[in-house]
């Protein structure tokens, strides 16, 4: 198996973060076209035309993409130290706050990040081979998102220790790079957001997330 | 156990068609405000801060929000007749294509629909107790993305009896939502993809999309 990443970019982070939490030794490739890391290289996205990242290749040929599906499948191979969930209901709790931090928080500084970078003109988003126009009122709507991003964790934060629950998940991995990734464009985690605070210093410690 | 749904939008049906094709006997809600049906009910959005549909409220007063959260719970609940995989790298596939369906199909007729609607003014994303401006380019981006999807789906179907694989899934009841929304929208499926065409008429047949 071999897991394909891209540079400092979230969603293969993701993915990293998982690795390093459930000590799984495996191949990691860096997708970037060397002579251009802004883009990825032209061999991967001839091999892969889903054009994302990560993705992880597997021993016959197939592949699978989409963070998610990609650690889902590690931790059955890797059962160990479970990050998806002890049970039913533990698994869904997980999933669901792991989309929610995807969709309105990742996907929130993503909007921002590729509708205002300059390397991302005519990319506005990824896993696209056809020109995908900035549009800058989208990176205004990030922001706003973002927002109320922060405040919905942190009320989230005020009940529970971790996202999904009392214990640590790829709910908080998604949440983390997130943040990370919203810090990076100078999207600060507002004032008034402790519980964010409280949970983000604990989760940046984690040696997984120091990398 | 109640499910709670929202008229005919995509992501309830989801979930809908997630039960009858496992003929899953549940309580199921609406939460639209029966004033104005267009919006969700104000009780709803008291007691689900999340605002949006569908959810799952549990016997213990907990709550699953998120389509594909909702129903693998629901799975791990009813295993009979997999919808999310006999094994783990069938459940990776098919939690990869339900991902690529929701992201490249369904969000991208959402874009279109909720950027474009007269009655969604204002209310340019699901889930949020904020104003969120329609943005005109933001539909034209989602019909672009549309096209791509179709595309993308085609030369998969092309190998591939259903979009996982060989059986029947999630994701293809997510993609089948996505279309017969994007066709409520009239944006139809492309002349070229005989495919997809030949895969939507199977789809289309099952009790369960017949509703």
């Amino acid at each position: 198996m071999k897991l394909y990443t891209w540079l400092s970019a979230p969603n293969p982070r993701r993915a990293l973060i998982f690795v390093a939490e459930k000590a799984i030794d495996i191949d990691i490739e860096e997708a970037s076209d060397p002579d251009n890391p802004g883009q990825l290289s032209k061999r991967y996205c001839e091999k892969y035309p889903h054009r994302r990242v990560p993705l992880l290749e597997l021993d016959d040929g197939d592949w699978i993409a989409e963070a998610a599906a990609v650690c889902k499948y590690l931790e059955a191979l890797y059962p160990d130290n479970p990050l998806f969930g002890r049970n039913a209901k533990e698994a869904a709790l997980i999933e669901m706050w792991d989309r929610l931090a995807e969709w309105e928080g990742l996907m929130a500084v993503s909007e921002v990040f590729r509708n205002t970078h300059r390397l991302f003109v005519g990319r506005g988003l990824a896993g696209y081979d056809i020109q995908i126009p900035q549009i800058s009122e989208l990176a205004e709507r990030g922001k706003l998102r973002l927002g109320r991003f922060f405040n919905k964790i942190d009320e989230r934060l005020d009940q529970n220790e971790y996202l999904a629950g009392d214990i640590f998940s790829f709910a908080d991995i998604t949440a983390l790079c997130a943040i990370d990734f919203s810090l990076s464009r100078k999207l600060i985690i507002p004032e008034n957001c402790c519980n964010v605070k409280r949970w983000y210093q604990a989760v940046s410690e984690r040696p997984s997330a120091i990398g």
